[in-house]
């Protein structure tokens, strides 16, 4: 059963495909938020980030107010989520490389929560409220394109993502539908800690952002952890500048059972059997890079694979969904529109050409999308894509667990479910012209341009 | 489960009975529009539409954004909807009568979407995103009566009902919530295609309607559905000054394999068992104006059908449902509130005196309803009916997939449900007076009006 | 599965512990209104009413378009509930005290629907829509705290609290968020009925409260309960000064099968089984003050039981919950937040310190908190409790019916979930100290604010 979203604002007459607005750099890596304000956006009601974290790179732990569907555009790390209420089921083996260190014998093992390996073309989904990390352990720079819904049933609060840090000194990074005056100005000194703005200003928006434990007193904190004062304002972080990505010294040692290069998506205990699908134990995450795993594959126009509430459970909670697609040069994805969602196409690789129609027939986009922007298609609003020279790759976000499209033509399209009689008359056409718009294109959704070899008529 | 609706503004002071403020005439019917921006759409987050459709007119096949409901008011037709993924089921048995013609043997069968018929009393519904047509076959006008449900779940696009024309060149059929102003200029020029007006304008809101094929280049609609260019001008209908409604030339050959005066509602295929209950063979429509199928029937008074998801399962998918009721002359409905939905009472035929009480007990309405007008009982807001010297007649549409009434009287009603000594104590009255208010209609929801019949005391 | 609310405006950058806005006093008690308009209650999309009813006094039934907690802080007496639909199961057993009035022997029994005992500690869940009243039966005041959930999924009227009453002559009662200038007028006369204001004014928004029978003709009245006009006039209540909580002149004599000092929770026809469980029979309230019934306990913490969905089915319904907790003095609830909730805390008794942090490390409140105040704690925000000198207890109110909490300190806190070497490359801290973050608080979320008991370090 669907469930409802925010009502947003979705007077869109003009779309354009958009580069990030804003960018933090950090210590090791750097943050690009896309302007919340773009009326897609709104429309859309998500916020949009991409963290490129450094090789060593920790991006340190926080949570939303808004569900976070995270794509790993590339490299390699880990993920690690602190599920409320869950066990810290991840246990040393062996406490020989902790050996020699402070602690004693007893405390030489770590527990924590499950750490997740990811790598390019996993998708996870956060709900809200859980605090996550990413950790770059790989040998390239890390790239996670982040969608908060924030227009989502799980946020109570406003149409702002907020992002709560647990630990460092996030300077700069929120970012509000309502803000926008504010945030222009914040814009040219994101670079420096705020704390000279006037105290009325700092009251107001408290901009120069820090993390959850700064806003309590240590003694408190102190009192809380059953900790010294000093530690206490060790949290806080005050004095930190390396921003929410920051280096780690060595190798971040955490427990993570599964070697490299062995790739299963299943592993013993998050396996789905309708008995133990806790909270603690389902799957937050799933590759849709994979070729193997295509829905729909057109060997002379490319494929799309879809990740729904069927094939990772946790979406169903969250409702979102994503799909993945791969379009050869100048091949086509047919005139289609969303029946139930709206689609935040980001372009991972390639160009190419979109055409999106709206009410009343009117073009609301025409133009090139290449690597790195983001394009948003309404509910409804009816899209054609035509890939570049160089191909096309894509992720689309889906605000819904169970996204349905309704393509316009090809197989399974509203053309072949429509009477010949109804065509006619409803193009002025003869009953030849009818047949070639319900079967000239026998392929599903993606078509080939060369149109030889899928001119045939059904018989 | 209740499902939320979006957020409207409620604050109905006063409500007035309404026809339909804006028309728009096709070559082949009238589309008559109620004015989305009264008080009492705005809050119950509905717009609406009713078609009058000549003999073999044809309302070409569009989706919205919103959930519908159909009322069939007068006539029969035909009633085909396009839904995404579901097979071509209807194949026709014998190609004989399209023999002849352009096609060769191969293609004398057409395949395509089951197509029902539908006469008056027939509530058909559409979940959104969801294209479908009406035909009328029959000898007189049909008459429709669309509701939208705007502030529906299933919409994520903002509370403007938008209507998506597959076909044809639909004029100035939008209108929103926030276009009030340019509404009204519209209005006065509603018959004339306003390819007038300045590039700006057009730009801004693209007042001339055209179906969603006009917004696509033809060099890309002819790729996509792999047909030359000037079909894919043809699929634009640019030119076209026919409208929504068109006239089709011979009788529309569809396959419908109901042959006339056998009206079952069940049909084979789609009969719900539990299993099959699939989108696919989901029933869309159910007949309410059969006095056979009444659920509250009183002899004098008259009788209330209700359609809810109980007895119509694709209510629950888009949280909606429905009443038709038949008041005798002077005969009354007691008063009562829905509990969870607002009510839209489309009145049929005949009229009758309603008063509405909101909180506090401010009455919002005191008058008169004649046929084809349209008052809006908002959730809890309370409503006696009693029907004039003509008798009544109405179908009410309602908010919630499951509608709760709360009368105030009769058998069923909140007073009985009250200990007498609350009902003493609160009305200060003494107990006789108290018993006569619980027990003096013994009656359920329908009264008529000679009392004598009703003045029965429990025993 | 979450349900959704209305979407709010939550820019809270300061909050204040609340005390009522604004009280009127009726013949046999006084009700106290808060602000809907504060920046808190906005946010949490809920509105408060405390009710203090005298010995003998009867709050007039009533029913509201948002679902309701009902708290009782003090005090006894009875609750009853008209369910639409429901059968009237209560029936006198013997009828010899009725013996002598007005009645025939025949009439000499009442029927009602089922009415509660109500004590000190009870929450009552009523739905939207459903009329209610509550009798003091005690010795002493009856004290109830009322939270009306205007975000709810089953309120389709806008944000505004209304409260339609079945009876009595309600002054001054509404209050909305829209009405803020209105509203401070009506403040400074909230004493008087304001029948003197211009008819203008009162056409706008019909301040003179009054019951729902008021706004309709006595005449359709009297046709609608088959009654005379006089006693139509008299259910009116036009000119009955007595407010909505009224003296009942004898004892109210209604059926109530409990004898007073059995307090069973579950009674014979309330018992949930999975098949029973109809809207009529369900249980509508759950005491939540007994010791015995703590979730958590700490015997030099205190303790804390919660109420969901759980254990109290209705709440699914109507998507609220509460937790009532005890803090013996000095005593800490670990900082946390409520992950997918607001929480709208009432002080029942002593008083706290208490600290709430918002988004980037911003405090929004430090200071303490005193009985019969209430401050809400937004969703994602974190709190820290110490109680006063005096202990502290609170009831909060929760917009989930399955509330849940994250702590960040203790046993099942954040800081537990996540690996030593984050903690250590988060915060800049040696192994150490991150194993004091993890481990020196072995409590869960309840701490003695004397460290040495829970100091240990886990083994």
């Amino acid at each position: 059963q669907q469930q409802q979203r925010f009502q947003t604002e979705c007077r869109i007459n003009n779309l354009n495909a958009q580069e990030p607005g804003r960018s933090v750099e950090s210590e090791a890596g750097l943050s690009e938020y896309w302007n919340r304000n773009d009326e897609q956006f709104r429309c859309a009601g998500v916020d949009l980030v991409r963290h490129t974290i450094q090789r060593r790179g920790l991006l340190l732990p926080s949570f939303s107010n808004a569900p976070q569907l995270v794509y790993v555009v590339q490299g390699r790390g880990l993920h690690g989520a602190a599920i409320p209420g869950c066990p810290e089921t991840f246990q040393s083996e062996s406490s020989s490389q902790f050996r020699g260190e402070q602690g004693s014998q007893r405390m030489s093992r770590d527990q924590h929560q499950k750490v997740r390996e990811i790598r390019e073309g996993d998708i996870v989904a956060m709900p809200a409220g859980v605090a996550h990390w990413i950790y770059n352990d790989g040998e390239s720079q890390l790239i996670v394109m982040i969608l908060y819904d924030t227009s989502n049933q799980a946020n109570q609060l406003d149409e702002n993502a907020r992002r709560f840090y647990l630990a460092g000194n996030p300077r700069q990074q929120q970012q509000g539908g309502r803000q926008r005056r504010r945030e222009s100005r914040q814009g040219s000194r994101s670079q420096s800690r705020s704390r000279s703005q006037s105290p009325e200003e700092r009251e107001r928006s408290q901009q120069s952002g820090s993390n959850l434990f700064n806003g309590f007193d240590e003694e408190f904190l102190a009192d809380s952890f059953n900790i010294d004062n000093e530690l206490a304002m060790r949290i806080q972080n005050r004095d930190d500048q390396r921003g929410i990505i920051v280096t780690v010294e060595d190798e971040l040692r955490v427990l993570s059972p599964q070697s490299r290069g062995e790739e299963r998506e299943e592993r013993g205990w998050d396996r789905d059997n309708g008995v133990e699908e806790t909270f603690c134990t389902m799957r937050l995450k799933h590759n849709i890079a994979d070729p193997q795993r295509a829905d729909v594959y057109n060997e002379r126009g490319g494929r799309i694979t879809s990740l729904n509430s069927l094939n990772l459970p946790i979406l169903r909670y969250i409702q979102l969904s994503a799909e993945r697609g791969v379009l050869y040069r100048n091949a086509l994805v047919a005139p289609l529109y969303n029946m139930n969602c709206h689609s935040v196409i980001y372009v991972i690789r390639g160009n190419a050409r979109l055409q999106v129609v709206g009410e009343n027939g009117q073009n609301v986009f025409d133009g090139e999308v290449r690597e790195g922007q983001v394009l948003t298609v309404p509910q409804n609003f009816a899209v054609i894509k035509k890939a570049g020279n160089q191909g096309f790759e894509w992720v689309a976000f889906k605000t819904n667990d169970n996204a349905m499209i309704n393509p316009l033509a090809g197989r399974l399209s509203t053309m072949r479910a429509l009477p010949e009689d109804v065509l006619i008359n409803a193009y002025r056409i003869d009953r030849q012209e009818a047949r070639s718009l319900k079967y000239n294109r026998d392929e599903t959704t993606l078509f080939s341009s060369d149109s030889s070899g899928s001119s045939r008529r059904r018989d």
